[in-house]
């Protein structure tokens, strides 16, 4: 007989069935128990109501790994309406030890470095799975999003000779005795490659050495990156963008369905269109309401991002907002002005319930403007040879931009803290599991 | 009016199309001259007549980033059976200087490290495009595969507290004043996370740092890991990874099509079951066909995989061969053992064309085994307790295994050197572009 998923249970009512997974809670009442068979799907209720068998059972620690031989039998009052009768149970595997904490109850009650410490058990908890399937659902919607129209999927280097976008927030490699870096993003070979597919994205980590510890970084993530040929300018990317996301929505409502009913969560909806304002608009409202002095701030700081965010809501009846036009002070050397204001660029961050989720923008195209905007930074020429050959040759205006898909789905489904939904978080504390 | 893909010209046969890209090649001949544009996609020919125009584009370098506004006419003579005619050309950008070398002959024409060292402008040859474009459709297949097979998709760190398989082979990192590691595989996560999903896949990069410069090494490379439980043994695994390089070969055949054609290249085919020859009888084999002692070596030199090769196309007239069984002493620590020969192991390469194209096999389950095998090999527990900490919970049997996409795509495309299906390769001498 073939081993089915508990998932699939219902689908063979009234005939035999082989399932396997973890003894995720035996309960044992006084005329029967039940034993609660976590496979890698879901979970299954297995009627047990031979003494010998309880007694066996009652002996097993939690996550003992079991196979089981029954007949699936529809009982309204089961999880799901059914549930496994008459079975054999065989032990696969009986671990060393009982789990550190409960994996049945509806969370995990320990704190969080407990939970991160013991991943490899905690992960299993049915909520925990199913924070992290949604990272799964949406990744894949992200790439279906942008395959459906013509992306390429690359895969660019994460060793890298110099820091990519000049800044100190790199890790040093010792490469060969040579010092190396690791990429803080894919941001000089997905310009690079427009020059080869036009529109190319990457699904990869990157690393960011800032020795900040707090709920919303990691230091290392997982960024969803995508960059495109022959834009107007940033708007394109935008709009290509509220598509995406838009996609990545749509995969999480298909194949994160079990999730979301795990977790209890709708999703958002995105508008039409998002609504924008421009970073000099955002200060002067930000001023008006909280009394704040921001003129010449180069920034938003996280209260004005969670202000902008309400004032979206409120406004606009939506929790995505665009803020166009940051002053090109803050912004990387590669980045476009605004041709109207040279102060101002071509950039974005989209805030997603008051928070930053995505950054992009349109991206200098001309080889003496690059040139330019290193010279006028102090940044030497030679570290940047290889990327500047992209633009000595002939580029398009083009543009775009980068998700965290850890904070994406934080935000999702309101989680404090971005480790919680990263399957093995790295911080300035941490590097285990 | 909307800009079109040079791949969709021949739908718009008789309509005005705009195109944009970039000047591949402008051929003047004595009454009509051509220019060839080249977009994301492809390449499509403009014919021009106008003398004014012909002295315009013939002061172009080549790579200038051009719009194109004209009429898509069929002509039977045009590569493709259409061209555009009575066109206007915009200049949307210039090049600083014209390509190091001619993008427009069927091959470059330069050593491997001028092309490498060149990759933003080489890669815009319509080959390199093409073998790159394979390993983005093997990536897409791989996944589409194993996630009609169950397998979810995981994101594991590349930054790790200790050297993932006991060896000497890891680059060091600098992280935040204590040293970590750049991780050699996901192996230890994959296995966790089985815990969690039972099956599991990840494309990441993987970085391995051997000292060797040869055709076959890279520094860092694109892995396809899986890994899966209850299984019986490796040969579930085996027959798991038949059937997925079935499906990225099904992929390849649709997605990568252009790109084939491009190459001139046919697939290969994958037998109903791929055969089998255990490590000792290949041993055997291999001493009397060619006269070397191999007894007790504990693995098989490059010669004797392309002589397995030989073998296998010869006797089973297929290009695929698994060699099992490989002795104990060369596999690391998690290897399971062949429970009726414990000197060997129940793990497997697969052969391609001669070389070794995947390994995997079937890993140590129960806690008692591993903390065995440890002590065995003079490990000490403490950097593992994490990893332990799942097979201390209940871990049914798994097994799983890995593909360097690189390699897999420079196999297909019979490419001397892996550095070239790599997009921005990285050896022992080379950490740019």
């Amino acid at each position: 007989m073939t081993r089915i998923w508990s998932t699939d249970l219902a689908s063979h009512a009234g005939q035999p069935v082989q399932l396997a997974g973890w003894l995720h809670r035996f309960r044992q009442l006084s005329q029967i128990s039940f034993l609660i068979l976590r496979d890698g799907k879901g979970l299954a209720q297995v009627v047990i109501d031979d003494p010998e068998q309880v007694a066996e059972l009652a002996q097993l620690p939690s996550e003992t790994v079991l196979r089981v031989s029954g007949t699936a039998v529809p009982v309204a009052a089961a999880p799901g309406g059914i549930e496994v009768q008459g079975s054999t149970i065989e032990v696969v595997s009986v671990p060393a030890e009982g789990p550190p904490f409960d994996l049945f109850r509806p969370v995990i009650k320990a704190q969080l470095p407990t939970i991160l410490d013991h991943a490899a058990v905690a992960l299993r908890h049915p909520r925990q799975r199913a924070l992290h399937r949604l990272a799964a659902a949406s990744a894949a919607g992200y790439r279906a999003a942008l395959q459906a129209r013509g992306f390429v999927e690359i895969f660019t280097p994460k060793l890298v000779a110099s820091a990519t976008e000049g800044g100190a927030n790199v890790f040093p490699v010792d490469y060969f005795g040579r010092r190396a870096y690791l990429a803080q993003s894919p941001q000089f070979y997905k310009q690079i490659m427009v020059g080869v597919y036009e529109r190319v994205f990457e699904i990869g980590p990157v690393f960011r050495a800032e020795p900040h510890d707090t709920p919303r970084h990691l230091n290392e993530y997982v960024s969803l990156d995508f960059e495109m040929g022959f834009i107007e300018d940033h708007t394109t990317v935008m709009a290509m963008l509220t598509d995406v996301i838009r996609g990545m929505l749509q995969t999480l409502d298909e194949d994160g369905r079990e999730a979301l009913a795990i977790l209890n969560l709708s999703l958002p909806e995105v508008p039409t269109e998002i609504p924008v304002i421009h970073f000099a608009e955002a200060q002067r409202r930000i001023a008006a309401a909280l009394g704040e002095d921001v003129e010449g701030e180069p920034d938003l700081a996280p209260a004005h991002e969670r202000w902008l965010g309400d004032w979206a809501r409120q406004t606009h009846g939506t929790e995505f907002l665009f803020v166009v036009g940051y002053p090109m002070a803050k912004r990387p050397f590669y980045t476009h002005p605004q041709p109207d204001c040279l102060t101002y660029s071509n950039s974005f961050d989209l805030l997603f319930r008051g928070l930053e989720l995505a950054t992009g923008g349109q991206r200098l195209h001309r080889y003496q403007d690059y040139l330019a905007a290193l010279g006028g930074r102090g940044l030497s020429r030679e570290p940047f040879l290889g990327y500047l050959d992209a633009f000595e040759h002939g580029m398009p205006p083009h543009g775009g931009c980068a998700i965290g898909l850890e904070r994406w789905v934080a935000r999702l489904v309101g989680a404090a803290n971005v480790r919680e939904t990263t399957l093995f978080p790295r911080d300035i504390n941490r590097l285990t599991p």
